[in-house]
């Protein structure tokens, strides 16, 4: 029972037994047990249940799905697995799971191979999809371009209804997935699009004109992914075409990449706030998860040997009073944790767009002004636990006024740090944190001690 | 041009020259020319424009909009904006404003009003939409009742292409947005769905059952809107009939609300894990923010004073080696840091399914392993940093052991402590910090006071 709370999971075809099951059979060397369990799980599912478990189980369930392999599990794959998984295929079966996927999910699992084995996937595509996929690698990666599907439903502004209908029952190679037919001028640049619904929904010499969406955006190939993603989520696109520098339709992005992308950019804004670098992942393999959690402790290192130099100049103040060495912890703890607050909240209101030129100042002050109010309510606070712990109101006093100072800093630094590293065009998600325990460790033991020392000394 | 960079907005109709025109023509009292400026906008865009403005402006805003006041802009707003806006339009405005939204949008926006103001805007409601309304306001909060929309298409499984493009031509009341025809049998229980685009590719006397979607999802209206969002993006679901307890269908979640949902979600997480509440946004209050700020403060003064417990215990020790001062707050914040990142990728992958009771063992061996690899490596680096600053190999020894140990006890508690609480049903992402951090600064300060103590003295 305890096992299965974990999470909720039995809604979902990826549920613990099912996942014991498998292993149960890997183990036992039961293949025809094996597939049983693979046979109706979801091509997502299959992905996390090969990130989940061992290695000998994964290779067993790899040459157990053997030529019916799906496409889908590699492009549902996280980054670190892909690879593996992609080596352990024979190569008649990865071409042929490639082959059945769409262009953008070709591109996603082709841009991180190696030249040679892209090429050779490449080769084994078709014509006009080949064409499709080196195009859109052209585009530089993380760019609307890579995105895109080139799979598409567009038709000249003057179509009607019928005319739509015709021209869809009459195509051999409908997209797999589309909601929107695009209407294009002469010169193929879009000027519109019509749901399906409203195609649906009216008469046979209705003009499509007539239905267009009163709204439509457009997406330039050379756009940032994060932008695009953006614009699906502010107002509320399902697909959006896509134009090259000429204005004209190259493809189509869907919301479910564009959904994809914005978990991605949310849980790289969270591992990066943590000092993780981007792309970490439980699927990483021991080494790289050593080297990716390394850079940020050695920052920190650095930081916190800045602050102890602080500390280190007010030797002589300890060494006579040594509660100053049990206090000043609290001042510099107090302060990063009401930094981090309020980096964390700056750097969520830049990424969401909440936090621009109109109301930066406004942003800071507010910051200001709650660090202050919290300063003064924990300076209270801490000049009670000061007092009764060691019994002097002067040294009460000193850790009073060293909270307070230390909050009104943690709210200015941790507004200003991530506006001014994102507009010198630096992640703030990236860089804040270090920057703003820095200050308020510095802050923190310089005017606890400094105080001290000079009104206690 | 500073002012310009702190962020690319230039894509998008809530540029910064737009929101500077807007400011200006308010403050000039011009309310032509702020009405010019707004016409073209977005409700989304508007929304976010009032939430960046300050009150006079807003104020404004809003008597220039008047009647024209788009229902969609109170959808986008934050909530703590939300009932600003609502206590400043005329009531029949703003009856008017939400009386044209989909249902769903319609819920979400009175599930928030005091009882009165909800009954008023009900009653505007006709018939039909006012019970799809009440209807879903029973269900509980955060569950796909309220999510869903009423407002869908259905048909029975024996229809052809060309009975639901009659049926489709004949209805009046067709949703503003929808994707499926969802399949029903006699019960009225969802039994598959066909996309439009396989409808409006295969001919008339084609059977809806033969084109239907190979895989489908059916949500139950009491699931709660995370796990909605999370099987959406998992299968790339572009909308889902939701049933009721009998399973008969009762509405359909498109993609946007589970996009919307698992923004929200990725918020929330970010934003427990800097220990600031939910919901908090750049829009609250100033008293509110101070009141959701205080609480982990708070809690961090509690934890922050226990290890200064630890400290006071070694008070001699440091009385005699003022150098064990200086040095002991670079071990405790190397061990919250490495601690931090280990529970930032637990919490993460928990929230996204992929740490589960399958993988649980090996994910914490694996952290523990990364612990103590990159504990060997600061434990050099900060004994070598000791011995230069304070010449003593036996202070610089100790400080190294120390280092190890707290950045092993880091991989440990990151891991075990989210997973622990998760068992226990309480959100890790809300607790964690607390605790990995509180367990990081004991062990830090007692394993380098202690072995000090022990060796040196």
């Amino acid at each position: 029972m305890a096992e299965d709370s974990l999470m909720d999971e039995d809604r979902y075809e990826l549920d613990r037994a099912r996942v014991q099951a498998v292993q149960v059979a890997a183990e036992a060397g039961e293949a025809g047990r094996l597939a049983e369990n693979l046979e109706p799980m979801h091509p997502a599912d299959i992905a996390d249940l090969l990130e989940q478990v061992g290695p000998e189980t994964r290779q067993m369930i790899l040459k157990v799905l053997g030529s019916g392999f799906d496409g889908e599990i590699l492009s549902e794959l996280d980054d670190s697995f892909r690879m593996e998984v992609i080596e352990a295929l024979d190569l008649p079966v990865l071409v042929e799971a490639v082959r059945d996927l769409e262009s953008d999910d070709i591109v996603d699992i082709l841009q991180h191979l190696d030249p040679p084995l892209r090429g050779t996937l490449l080769n084994a595509l078709e014509g006009g999809r080949r064409a499709a996929v080196e195009q859109a690698l052209a585009y530089p990666e993380f760019s609307a371009g890579r995105l895109m599907q080139r799979e598409m439903v567009a038709g000249p502004e003057h179509w009607t209804v019928g005319d739509a209908i015709d021209h869809l029952r009459a195509r051999q190679d409908l997209p797999e997935d589309f909601y929107h037919m695009i209407l294009v001028d002469p010169r193929h640049r879009p000027t519109g699009y019509v749901a399906l619904g409203k195609i649906l929904g009216h008469p046979r010499e209705e003009r499509l004109s007539a239905i267009a969406a009163n709204s439509f955006h457009i997406i330039e190939a050379k756009q940032e992914e994060g932008e695009v993603a953006y614009a699906f989520n502010q107002y509320h696109l399902i697909s959006a075409p896509v134009v090259d520098g000429d204005g004209r339709l190259v493809g189509v992005i869907t919301i479910d990449d564009a959904m994809g992308v914005l978990d991605e950019e949310a849980e790289e804004d969270l591992l990066r706030l943590a000092g993780v670098s981007d792309g970490s992942s439980l699927a990483d393999r021991l080494l790289t998860t050593i080297r990716r959690r390394f850079p940020w402790l050695a920052v920190n290192l650095v930081t916190a040997v800045l602050a102890s130099a602080v500390i280190a100049v007010y030797e002589d103040s300890i060494a006579r009073v040594v509660a100053l060495a049990v206090l000043m912890p609290i001042i510099a703890s107090m302060g990063g944790n009401a930094g981090t607050q309020s980096l964390t909240v700056a750097v969520r209101a830049i990424a969401t767009k909440d936090l621009t030129g109109s109301n930066v100042w406004r942003v800071i002050r507010r910051e200001v002004l709650v660090g202050a109010a919290n300063g003064l309510l924990f300076a209270a606070v801490m000049g009670g636990v000061g007092f009764l712990w060691f019994g002097s109101p002067v040294l009460a006093a000193v850790a009073a006024a060293a909270m307070l100072i230390n909050l009104v800093v943690a709210g200015l630094a941790g507004t200003v740090i991530p506006i001014a590293l994102e507009r010198i065009r630096i992640d703030p998600a990236l860089a804040s944190g270090a920057f703003v325990t820095t200050v308020t460790d510095v802050v923190g033991f310089f005017a606890f001690l400094g105080i001290a020392s000079a009104v206690m000394m």
